[in-house]
């Protein structure tokens, strides 16, 4: 007898479950399809996730879906789970807008690798989502589609520029999604909306078909419910591995936790103002994954590393600023970006060459700095965010007592030093603020070290109840 | 019995005769020494080719490696040749100038790798040659210490960076000498002062411990007065080949003549703007070179180089200007510099990011349009120089009825694309204005293929005798 399931139990199952009960048949991928296209019809307009809702399309293919399964061809785990793709996915034959106005008609002819990925594993496009324009800011404040709503806090920013992704797995309108993370993209709206957030070793996961950042910076991953979830769709959509080092494999990540685990606290840099909210929580989930790693914690050098990533960032700057130059979108099109994008371009523009090469050489340094720090750390344990997801319009913060005049940089303070690194990282729910916000825990790992830095995030994950942790709850 | 050779005899012989007159001790190191030296004393106040001359050291350096011959133990050819180094490698207790007024007292604690070869080679370092300010223009005119004076027509240049080398070869007063190449500064001397200048693949000669000019253009190369000598010392200097490349070895230029050799001659780029009298001597030679080989001549596409060319050139200017503000000198000792220098370093300071990268990124189209023509062909004939030497001091020049603002961009047009492009590239005499001015002769290969290159370029030079085409001999 199969059990009558809810929308919102259907529409929150993890992946690994709903997989297996669509093995069973108990559930059907056109019920996961209606279900997550229920609570969009429901929440999109307030939450404001989805650009383009594919909801004919994904019902076709749901119904292909489940004659597959019926006829046992399901070609992974993924096969017949509702997904969505940030808008800066190439996705043939539909709408890739990349949150701008310039692209609002673009309909690319080919899919991006990822999108491309996805489909051949079998996931269903439930559509787009909505972010930062270019993907170039933090808050996913989209002067041209309206701004993303946290779904924890609906006058509150989801973070981004991946915001709409972040908020579309939180809301439960899709089961995992996309983003790209050139500063903080996929892990600060995933560490605002209470999600999984997953930047992978720079290199891992192509980036093609995807509408570029800064190249040398950009990275492609999932956000999701939960760390195996994250690494079901990293499975999906990684490239290989350097020789050596063994195929990602959700499956084997409760394994190896016996092993010694060394927990590096960097508190010269990381530990410099973050709010105090912030700051309990985040130190509490560090005891927590001690305790659950029988893990020894000790600080670990990292730093001095802002100079390098002050100085790196004019790479970043200058990268996206050449990018929509060659593409002859600024300045000619000046008129058509929002304020602060336009902002960056020109920034970017001005910046001199020299700046640009010792920002590169910073880079490396920073690169090095991390590779020395994990010469004593398994992981290195951070916030993903200074502060918790601040009100819409808000450009000013209050951080730790002292009124910091960019939400953007602090929101981007303990994120960015890893994509100048290329490091992986990943930002998992670790608790709320008083207020009932989410807070995430960084954790970041060497490079390739994918494979032990989910296993660690899921031995925290394992360890607490982080919902039950929500003030309302207490 | 022993034949008494003049100091030119000695001063003038071939490394290869000078090494085996070495080995039959019909000559001794003392006496190239004291050959060369005697010219320096007597033309060096004219030619101004030296800016150390180490005139003891040599000579109990020439005494060593007499003991050393007589014992049987020499290292190489190059064991008891006088050579001399152009002033912006380190040499170790020896100054350094770079032809600076910034490094005007530096003394090396290391040796460049390349000084550092040749001595292990068992070259003897006669002097640092002058050169001009920081190897950063094409004509040698330096502000500090004086220009260098062209040997055929001591009222000309002798064509720069690495003109000292070039003046000094030429005259006798020394058997050859390391030069660096950034946009011609090889190339462009040896084409004005009648001597073979070498600038080989980008990487295969060390540059570490050379003073940078622009760190992805510089190259390490000899000049000398024969191709074979050219060879002898690239091998000394050379790092190693990629897999499948065999080691070069000038006995063995001779022997793949037989072969069928494709000439390429691009006549769109390189043909433009080229003084008749050039014009004549280097489309004779080309002919003389096509008849040596039994070689077919064919055009090569090699057009539209000019866009990329400039555009990469931003990129050696922005290097140029990174080094000299990381080393502090610049804008801080602006007044020392030469004002030709002071305004590179001003444009390279100003220039954009983004032109930086486009200049990258047009950089690897030049080096693929290069790669491109030697599909169909195994070497790229072109003249060195536009120009003859120039008369220093003089800034305009006419080229082809045309006035020219800039003798220097004139001096570079020829050279500087291969510099974008990383090919190697040789210069050889071939012949002489009526005015009496050398006028070289370029042959550009496909990378890693200096092998070939020097065997197409020595049967060239077995099949002229280009002193012989002197005005004053015709």
């Amino acid at each position: 007898m199969t059990k009558r399931r809810s929308e919102a139990e259907l529409a929150f199952l993890s992946i690994e479950e709903a997989a297996r009960l669509l093995r069973r048949r108990e559930v059907s991928p056109v019920e996961l399809v209606e279900a997550a296209l229920q609570r969009i019809d429901r929440a999109n307009s307030r939450v404001n996730a989805f650009l383009t809702v594919l909801a004919e399309p994904a019902l076709r293919q749901a119904r292909a879906a489940e004659r597959e399964l019926r006829r046992g061809r399901a070609s992974s785990l993924l096969h017949g789970i509702p997904i969505a793709l940030k808008d800066n996915f190439y996705t043939r034959g539909i709408r890739t807008t990349a949150g701008s106005k310039i692209l609002a008609d673009l309909i690319p002819k080919t899919n991006s690798d990822a999108a491309e990925r996805l489909s051949s594993a079998g996931a269903i496009l439930l559509g787009k989502t909505n972010m930062h324009e270019f993907a170039y800011g933090i808050t996913s404040e989209n002067p041209h589609y309206g701004p993303v709503h946290n779904p924890w806090a609906l006058e509150r920013i989801s973070g981004g520029s991946s915001g709409g992704s972040a908020a579309a797995v939180a809301a439960g309108m899709c089961f995992a999604a996309t983003g790209t993370d050139t500063g903080g993209s996929i892990r600060v709206p995933a560490s605002l909306c209470g999600v999984v957030g997953l930047k992978p070793t720079y290199g891992l996961v192509s980036v093609a078909g995807t509408v570029p950042l800064a190249p040398g910076f950009d990275h492609v991953g999932p956000l999701a419910r939960s760390v195996t979830d994250a690494c079901i769709v990293l499975e999906a959509i990684a490239g290989t591995y350097p020789k050596g080092v063994p195929r990602l494999d959700h499956r084997a990540l409760r394994k190896n936790r016996s092993r010694r685990i060394r927990i590096g606290w960097p508190r010269e840099y990381y530990f410099e103002r973050i709010d105090p909210d912030v700051r309990r929580v985040v130190e509490r989930a560090a005891q927590t994954l001690a305790k659950a790693l029988n893990a020894r914690v000790a600080e670990v050098p990292l730093s001095g590393l802002q100079e390098g990533v002050e100085a790196a960032t004019n790479v970043i700057v200058a990268e996206a600023s050449y990018y929509h130059e060659t593409q002859g979108y600024f300045p000619a099109r000046a008129a058509e970006y929002g304020d602060d994008v336009r902002g960056h371009l020109e920034w970017g523009a001005k910046l001199r060459a020299v700046d640009y090469m010792r920002g590169l050489e910073k880079k490396r340094e920073v690169e090095a700095a991390f590779d020395a720090a994990f010469e004593s750390a398994d992981a290195i344990v951070a916030p993903s965010t200074p502060i918790a997801a601040a009100k819409i319009g808000d450009t000013a913060v209050r951080v730790a007592g002292k009124r910091e005049s960019s939400v953007r940089a602090e929101l981007l303070r303990m994120t960015r030093p890893v994509n100048v690194s290329g490091h992986p990282a990943v930002s998992i729910p670790c608790g709320f603020t008083p207020a009932g916000l989410p807070v995430g825990l960084q954790l970041i790992g060497p490079k390739w070290g994918e494979a032990k830095l989910l296993a660690i995030a899921l031995a925290y994950e394992d360890a607490t109840d982080w919902r039950a942790l929500h003030p309302e709850l207490q």
